[in-house]
């Protein structure tokens, strides 16, 4: 940690703050610059430190110097994660992960209709919500551990592995159960709880980042997980909030390299909620891998205008296997390859 | 909710949009413009059918007419919401509620003499913090039960009620025993399932705004409180997160008289949160009070350079007093009033 | 200047960075720490060499440790601008400037009318626009230089000075023959050119705070001013752009007291744009006030539903009689005052 | 337009809303629902006119049904616009405009230089600033005419055409004179006066999207430079101000297949202000080509740690090569193509 004293500190003010860093259990470093005195802080940065120290007198600011996460980061593990899902699937290798299937599960004949449909396209993992957060109480909120139980027979039908959300402690043996990928949410990135739960199991986890959730936030959520014990992370961008009204969220596409960059976990695109509209899915979708995303989730529904939630951004059965041939031809230009479809529509 | 027609829609499009909004059991009542059809969808506006209507082919845009939240509503109630927190304090009439106290209880010792300060310096009920939500797994997250035993304990020292955050369904039980008024995070003020069961509560509810939560998603979480029977909920505006790096936080004082216009319920002002910076705390608390706030949630602690978070944003004793002083003149130039001092520093 | 040096760096990695701050006429002071090495840098920040270092390889981060401006900042003047208008009106001082009148000039009739009413309310400088900044070009663009005749009638008629926007170098002559205060618009906080040319006048000038605009580069921009000699700047808060959509523009009520920390410069609230809304409008104005800003800037229409531009955001007479009442007591609280008004409503 | 009438109306206040439409010359068309009265307003929708109904008694909301803008929409010109730059090259058709250069022009070698360079590597337009808007006085602000003529010399010498930004109505006759293309850059995209008069010249234009500039906004920008008569028009998205402080901005991509949808102007995107750092400038141009973007804008310098702008943003000759193969595999999987490059690295 560094700190940068203010200009018109006398030295017995400094002496103080010197003081302050050694009962800290650190040493100070100082270092008499022409208009500022800096102090190098010598000891790990915790984080409340850093807030101490903004508080004392005289200090003008305080800079951090090492990263507040370690076992998600490319310094503490080189090389790739890659998550073996079961079922022939794996996570953060060659082959593209696709996760595709309805927002929400409706009822049994729809969600196996369409594990049939996408996996027939070249998906390889269903996802489909059984617990679905909603803004109003009055929305539709999942069919629950019926749902859960229509999405498992659906995955056995069509060979899929599944994944699915998980919105609170209070489920997480009925989830993690059934799936095969346990989902935490954009809106508990932070819900810090389950986070350390999901850690305990030995269940891949994947994590969306929350609407305002900065990237460093985003892999401490994941360090979360890892401190538990669970290496099997991958991270989801799926659109941020801005001040862009023209679509339901932004994906920041800035966001992939980045954290491919920072750190080892896979990451998978989300241009369904990423953007909020259909008609944007598929041109997202190729800019994600052709930025280094591991995967997509996309949703799909037979006949969006009749769906219980997120009607507006899904693909129908004809529109997500004109996705997957456009994704195609991406994937072959970055070097990475699809699960091949068993149609040819 | 009304649906823009796109101007190349032929009569035989229109028609079939007639037909799913007649499907959808409500009525649909034709305007013929010079650029474009408009349809009026007579019946209640579910979330999932303006998503729905959005989907159809020739749909440019579904504007909603109502409001999503009604138990929350002015509309629903006129008359302001008055709380009954018990030992003399109410919130939502002519006195301010001023919650302060430290922002993590670190100590008996520590929360007891805090709560004397505050109490002394006007403060009415008693803040403290014993399950912490912090963005890395290795920082100081609170006493957890021990940590509510000596709020309740500093609580009956004091004579003050306590208020302190829950932060996952888990310690529902105890954070009910020991506290007089239940305090949701930013960070779960969409965590539907922690709100549905404080809403089956007889407890007060303080929600505070999510780091990105637009105000109609605020007045939802607490229509979610409000909808399992649980009347008594306050909100709290904490600062939201933009594009400005200056403050950790942009406190939001637009919102306070929005609310208050469109809710009954009793609006709270927290400038610790909404600023991050102790020096900016006294202006953004007369600021908020000025605007119509019914109380103030301070961060006080004895020696900000030695708290085990959010030390930055704490005033000392003598801070708070001086806070007092200052939203006390105010207080009175817009008719409201503040619990009497016991001490005049 | 500190650099962070990446930890894989080697020693002749070090020697290199060293050899580059040499080459720019500067001094490296080392500091190694337990998991960083860190280079101070002696000797002046100049913005380019923050970018140049950061693209040096094994540079991992560069921090800034002065401020980027220096003739606005309270380091180089401790003591409050106060600018005299003339007309006996002051700015920064212990009377506030309450600059009030219509978004824009329609007639002469028009702006004459509001003049005397909003003086005979209070006011002590009118407002009035003639060339408009419309995000459409088939919107009203103001009256131009007939509208500037309108102002400075108006100005005379009823005794207060006038403040009106400039948007380009091409008007500045018939802008300063006509203005009191001239008024450099949001959108062109950054138009670096018409900066340096108000900065050559002798007229006081009120830059707006842009949309995205940070605290530091609206410093800057008044650095520009003060950088060719025109020491008399105010600076004019004016709402931000965020992701909340209930009102136009977010008030920043923190800028306000973070803006007197650290500059001398007056501040003035504009709670018109910075909500969107009329009925915001008193308790925002209230709260800037409260806050400790230096002033106002108010839009009145005699008729907000035939305004030609921004009519829901201007007060009516009657409204702004009503919030000058408001504001009276609140000034009376922070011991400020306004120019006491001709007409008792 | 649509207005929403407040449910506690009467009778007689919506026969004053009515009048108050027939007042602006247009006809009101009425639908009453369960819970709300809403009218339709028959005729042409002036942006003043949404605020003068917002602003009635009784109105609790107002919704446009037509967009904005006209010339720039797909529903006027459905065809993409095609731009003839000259010395053969076209910016919308099947060959993707690259647009690469230094930053910052710093003198005659240097641009010819780098002019070369990117010729070589398959790069059809140079670019070069000679106007730097910079936040601060005190940096850099570029060579003015004399690096107009440094960049108008290295277009001869590498046979292409060159961009450049033009910041004031003041430069306009010398950029013109030396630019193939003249760039409005971000700070400027709502200069409404300067968008006047660049729509009154012959020359191609791109208009770069402010930092928080709406797409409606920036197509509206577009809109007043076809509106004087130019339709040599392309947008150029290069990320906007979010709350991530990762990076510099952050490039919305969901913006390019948007606008194309919305517009038939060509799309460029600026990945190296997109971004702000070098390592993510070759992800996120193969990504913008991947949704549908026309072209690329991008900085390139001999030696980024000697740059006198943005050089954290800049790739190095060999970097842009390398940028060039990926984003060719790419253009080939959307069916585009690039200038094929003289150098085989």
């Amino acid at each position: 940690m560094i700190i940068v004293v203010s200009p018109e500190a006398a030295p017995a003010d400094i002496d103080r703050i010197v003081a302050r860093i050694e009962e800290s259990g650190r040493q100070a470093h100082l270092s008499i610059g022409t208009e500022r005195t800096i102090i190098g802080v010598i000891g790990p940065d915790l984080p409340q430190l850093q807030d101490m120290f903004e508080t004392m007198a005289h200090v003008e600011s305080v800079h951090r110097v090492t990263k507040p996460y370690k076992l998600v980061s490319r310094e503490f593990q080189p090389r790739d994660t890659v998550i073996d899902i079961g079922k022939g699937v794996t996570i953060g290798g060659n082959t593209l992960a696709v996760m595709a299937g309805p927002c929400s599960i409706e009822d049994e004949d729809h969600v196996v209709g369409t594990a049939l449909a996408v996996r027939d396209a070249g998906a390889n993992i269903l996802r489909g919500g059984a617990f679905k957060p909603r803004s109003s109480p009055y929305a539709f909120r999942g069919l629950g551990e019926e749902g859960l139980r229509h999405l498992a027979h659906a995955g056995r039908v069509s060979g899929l592995p599944v994944i699915t959300e998980l919105m609170s402690v209070r489920d997480i043996d009925a989830v993690a159960k059934y799936a095969d990928i346990i989902q935490i949410g954009a809106r508990n990135m932070q819900n810090f709880m389950l986070l350390d739960e999901v850690g305990k199991l030995k269940k891949p986890v994947m994590i969306k980042r929350a609407l305002s959730g900065q990237i460093e936030e985003w892999l401490l959520a994941a360090e979360y997980v890892l401190a538990q014990g669970n290496p099997s992370v991958m991270l989801c961008e799926r659109g941020i909030r801005t001040f862009e009204t023209a679509y339901r969220n932004t994906f920041d596409i800035n966001a992939i390299p980045l954290v491919k960059e920072l750190s080892h976990l896979p990451v998978i695109a989300d241009p369904s909620h990423g953007t909020g509209k259909h008609a944007l899915v598929t041109p997202v979708a190729c800019a994600a891998i052709a930025a280094g995303a591991d995967g997509l989730m996309i949703e799909v529904h037979p006949s969006p205008d009749h769906a219980l939630s997120d009607g507006a951004q899904s693909l129908t059965y004809a529109g997500f296997q004109s996705m997957m041939r456009a994704v195609s031809g991406i994937a072959a230009a970055v070097e990475r390859s699809l699960t091949p479809p068993l149609v040819h529509a």
